[in-house]
């Protein structure tokens, strides 16, 4: 098999570490398969360059950030290579550019636009393990080193994969995979064999430090199979991120994701006027303020109630958007005490019922459900942040999540 | 004028200190020259790199080490363009790569063979600062990154002086200058308005933590000015190195060198059979010992004494070399406590008594001269290494170098 593996800065934190990330992909190709291993920059590296910059310029040119930023990810992928050719594995580092990976102009968010795996598949013909930079390409328009924004060795990685068609692509981190739920919430919470693509993107809170949805919405695109493991616990399986029909038993519930980070806006006693509605979210939007879940409740009084939410992060931008439409508005209030959970499953798609278990799961504990969205599969409510756990734990138990 | 400047680890080793260069490079541009300016790696990062590195191998592959020496010349140009454009001053960075240095195979050691200037002149045309990471070039067999060795970021500052073509190529290091003698040992020591390339070349040892003679050579060679000066005292002007038509007065003797690191080889009572000398120099070069200065004395038994003088880091190789000859000697010793001191000045050339002035100052002092060789504008003796100091100071007032 080929496998593409990606390392994280806190998997290649230290030289003890990278040495650890050594003996990994000596067991897998002494198993027998080729390796691609992308890396990320050790740990603190990275955020050391942006105080170094940021001393000299709030606003430093793009360009120059990416330089700056891309020489962690460099230094981490020659050690490696250093340390795995040591003990007789024979090696070759590469950056961005000698990978073959070319991004638009967008300094230090760019896109990749293309993958030319000739320098990686003569490699791999030699028998050579390749170690690449991650999060970094060359930009197309003027050939200088270009960078990938967060998350982004996660993305060469699984570009790498998809480009070169490889069989598997393991995203090595400190978490050993993907629960049913935050384990530090319900210590039942169970590590998952397998899961589709949008189940993950739904349950991206669950993921989050794990797996950026950028990655998984690439490996959905490109179907890569796509692992999420732990390079300290090596031994264990992690989960496997795949298309749906690679899943042969179709969990009815997969997992419950919590976010506290939602801030649920009020507007109430907006007059009833057409297009009202379309101009605040257009607003919204404009502000590139990411509106999640909408409510809206017409009164008898030709007054309309108008409930959404959006992630604290927006919160200021928010307020000043809506200033716009205070004279819309009998009041506009902001609570911040509130937070999101959803189950997700992709068996919701075929069985019914499935809305009401969570409903009385919620009751039964007193639980108020003030906003509620449902898609094909995943079903999201918004409760009072203070029943945040309890409410996870309720769901987890309702849908026997820890069996 | 189009000025290329050069900026040592220590002179970028912190921030503030590049901040420091930025405000050298302002008032340079304020008075409307071009700058290119090439810089190091802050101070103590290629060492801690090379730690990791050889925590991993003692003998890591010399395109990995590369790789990975070569990211700390990018954080300084990238860092240093920043500041100098937040402050206004249209800057760009470049890596060896862009700044078209193509340099042999010879990875960790690599010459430069060629620099297409295209890139930096297309920049300095369009107004702006070019700030070049330093040390590296791209190796024109593989195309990968390659590092130029020990003094690599002065030799890429010369090479694109003399590529482009620039007025000037000025060293700032964290000493302001070229002197007499080394100050530490004669506080009179007066720094140098200007010195001949080939001056510069036989006052290494004054020089070699300011210029090494790789960069004075190549210097010479592409008829580069080159000053020395300081990033802590940029108002003093430095000492200009340049060829010896640009020096109006030609001083009988520039300065006095002192070399402490060598040793003498004593080998007594050699048999006085054809080409033992010839064996003997030949074995020594061919352990790549850089034997310096050479006496013969044939007695008249049919005898002969030799002694020479080799670096203090060559002498266990050297008494390797020296068994095999064991036996074509009465007796073979090694004097470490010796020193070399030097008289430099191009004046020698046309003036004579210059050395007869030198044996008379230490003869003044008792001090008895073992070893004496002479160039056209060098003298060289060795004397016990306790004189050292004595000796240096001596000479110096003997050529009234403190008016």
């Amino acid at each position: 098999m080929l496998k593409v593996l990606k390392f994280g800065g806190t998997s290649v934190g230290t030289l003890d570490r990278i040495q650890n990330v050594a003996e990994i992909i000596k067991n897998i190709k002494d198993d027998g398969h080729d390796v691609i291993a992308v890396v990320s920059a050790m740990s603190g590296e990275t955020n050391k360059l942006i105080e170094y910059a940021t001393h000299f310029s709030k606003s430093a040119m793009p360009h120059e950030m990416d330089m700056l930023l891309s020489s962690g990810e460099r230094v981490t992928s020659a050690l490696l290579s250093i340390a795995l050719n040591e003990q007789g594995y024979p090696t070759t580092s590469m950056s961005g550019r000698q990978a073959g990976i070319v991004t638009d102009n967008a300094h230090t968010k760019a896109r990749i636009e293309s993958i030319d795996t000739t320098n990686m598949k003569q490699a791999i013909s030699e028998g050579k393990t390749i170690i690449v930079a991650g999060f970094q390409g060359i930009s197309q328009d003027n050939g200088r080193v270009s960078t990938l924004g967060r998350g982004g060795s996660d993305l060469t990685a699984v570009a790498i994969a998809g480009a070169i068609q490889a069989d598997v692509c393991e995203i090595y981190t400190d978490v050993d995979g993907i629960y049913t739920t935050d384990p530090r919430i319900e210590p039942k919470a169970k590590k998952l064999d397998k899961i589709s693509y949008d189940e993950m993107l739904e349950l991206a809170s669950l993921g989050a430090k794990v797996l950026q949805n950028r990655s998984v919405e690439m490996a959905k695109k490109l179907n890569v199979n796509l692992v999420s493991r732990s390079s300290f616990t090596p031994e264990v399986e992690g989960t496997l991120i795949t298309k749906e029909e690679n899943i042969m038993e179709k969990p009815l519930v997969s997992g419950i994701a919590l976010d506290k980070n939602q801030v649920r806006v009020g507007m109430y006693g907006v007059t009833d006027r057409p297009g009202i509605a379309s101009a605040i979210f257009t607003a919204l939007a404009d502000a590139n303020i990411n509106v999640d879940m909408i409510v809206q409740t017409v009164g008898v009084d030709g007054k309309t109630d108008l409930d959404f939410t959006i992630p604290t992060t927006d919160w200021e931008i928010c307020k000043e958007v809506m200033q716009k439409f205070e004279e819309d508005a009998e009041n506009i209030d902001y609570n911040e005490a509130i937070c999101k959970v959803s189950i997700v499953g992709v068996g919701m798609k075929s069985h019914t019922g499935v809305a009401s278990k969570a409903f009385t799961a919620l009751a039964n504990e007193n639980i108020n459900i003030r906003i509620i969205s449902t898609s094909e599969i995943k079903i999201s409510m918004i409760v009072e942040e203070k029943y945040a756990e309890l409410a996870v734990r309720a769901l987890h138990e309702a849908y026997n999540l820890d069996q």
